[in-house]
């Protein structure tokens, strides 16, 4: 039985819109076969869980907030987020997952969790939507600053997601600025030579716009560029839906009316473009399963990222990575 | 009466794009007032142009192709971006428009027009659209290195455009992947401290979901970073459109009426979101006005460059950008 943690305190809405999550995810058997350990206050909250007969508790304190900085987190020993980590690392956790402060659970990921034998550099992957597989965006937001050597790190922990969602010998692509050798900065260019002499399936270059629809299955970059990527296209995403509702207004009845007939047809693209509901991101290269959740997740966000973090843990994505490649 | 030149070879579809797009930008007034020089081949293709009186010719050859490097096409003297950036330098141009290979363009424009004084880096800028007045995206892809200093001439040129698009005292903020100080790359934070010595209305940081509807105006970026933020729009808005279209295949008959009824609001969308179209991608910094056309461009989009490059010459860009800020 696997044991997957819930940090109580984290996120804008915690700890309700985590109780919620928590209570749905048991509800609707997302975590089957799994144990629930919820890292918060036992005193306060158990009783809403009293039906449920997979549930525990470990006491831990409401201490790190949106403001706490990464260093100060890992003095905070009795915060969720650090015990979370510890649990993790001590094994008495399979996966944690946290909508808490992103900086603060990095580097309690890597610190307080540590980074897996033979990893230098754990990063944030997240899975996006296509016409066919999802593709693995890797750094998406952990190291803002990266050296080419690195990215064989990302390679690694990239097709340890990629095997989690059943893609077997995933094509490797760095992201650039144009797809021909020598073009790009210099930090892409001798990634790609570092890159060429792995034993890995590696493609060459891809570009911004063939992010949806490359022939690609893992993306490899810096994390401030893989950041501002996933979250271009969530602002862009927004605009154009709110620009489409704009336009329907002004297009008058028959737009409206037109609208109205479509409705199903927009919802289920907006639902596909969620990339917080289609994948999880998982900070991956520590010791243990780490499931990032959006800070302003709902419960429904929570839920699903129980779902991703017990799936992860059945199928052990850790030591995937460590396998020789 | 100000002269804008055009290379009649840059482009997928060059030479016959670039003709039908000057013709058409002739005959709809697009080029009030100025003079059109196309920069190539006079023999074959002046015939073309008898009707109008407002044209000239200036030979050069088709040389640049798009596998040129930057550094061979410096010495390509008789080829039509070489050409071009030396009528700029001398004057005998007011702008270049060229849809042509783009390093060879930035390296001719940076060696060959030559650098305004007391500007060190020339960069690629683009005006997004908002629900308000545009914004400016600089570096969009010139520089893939760049050291926080040169963040100052992006901010000088992205004020030079600002003012042509009729913005006054326009906000400037660095692209990053979090807003708070202290956080991104030593870059953007140093870039940061640097600007704050300027007398700019420097308003901070900006992350990439809020690239369409964030309070600023300019915002400044290295030209890695930029034009990966350029080409991800691009790509979003290609995949949630032929994503939207796949749906409302999916849907049946009422998503399909739906969607005819609509067709006027997605199609104002569609060319809303085309950048291409919408404000013109300048070479700022640079002794002239460069205007960079899409590879792809077509004879609308070619047209459109050459409205932008004719009212940028007559409200006078270039000497804007060296004025104090």
């Amino acid at each position: 039985m696997k044991k997957i943690g819930i940090d109580l305190y984290g996120g804008d809405n915690a700890p309700e819109s985590v109780i919620q999550g928590a209570i749905f995810a048991l509800e609707n058997k997302f975590l089957n076969n799994c144990e629930l350990v919820i890292v918060g206050n036992k005193k306060d909250y158990s009783e809403k869980f009293n039906k449920f007969n997979n549930v525990s508790f470990i006491d831990a304190e409401n201490t790190v907030d949106n403001h706490t900085k990464p260093t100060q987190a890992l003095k905070m020993k009795t915060s969720s987020i650090y015990k979370g980590c510890e649990l993790l690392k001590n094994k008495e956790l399979d996966a944690f997952v946290s909508a808490g402060n992103t900086g603060a659970l990095l580097s309690a990921g890597t610190f307080v969790a540590g980074r897996l034998k033979g990893i230098k550099r754990p990063a944030l992957a997240v899975a996006l939507p296509s016409k066919t597989t999802p593709k693995i965006l890797i750094d998406a937001g952990a190291n803002a600053e990266v050296k080419p050597e690195f990215f064989y790190d990302f390679a690694r922990e990239g097709i340890a997601y990629a095997d989690f969602m059943g893609i077997k010998n995933p094509k490797i692509a760095i992201l650039n600025i144009g797809t021909e050798e020598g073009k790009g900065s210099t930090l892409v260019k001798n990634a790609a030579n570092y890159l060429k002499e792995k034993n890995l399936n590696y493609v060459g270059f891809i570009e911004g716009r063939d992010v949806f629809t490359g022939d690609y299955d893992i993306l490899i970059t810096d994390g401030f560029t893989g950041n501002t990527v996933l979250k271009t296209i969530e602002g862009t995403a927004y605009y154009i839906l709110s620009e489409l509702k704009a336009s329907i207004k002004k297009g008058g009845l028959f737009a409206k009316l037109g609208a109205l007939m479509m409705k199903g047809s927009l919802y289920s693209l907006k639902t596909k473009l969620d990339y917080r509901q289609y994948g999880g991101t998982f900070f991956l290269g520590v010791n243990g399963i780490l499931v990032k959740a959006h800070g302003s997740s709902d419960s429904e966000a929570i839920a699903n990222a129980l779902y991703v973090a017990s799936e992860a843990a059945k199928k052990d994505i850790v030591s995937r990575i460590t396998k020789e490649v």
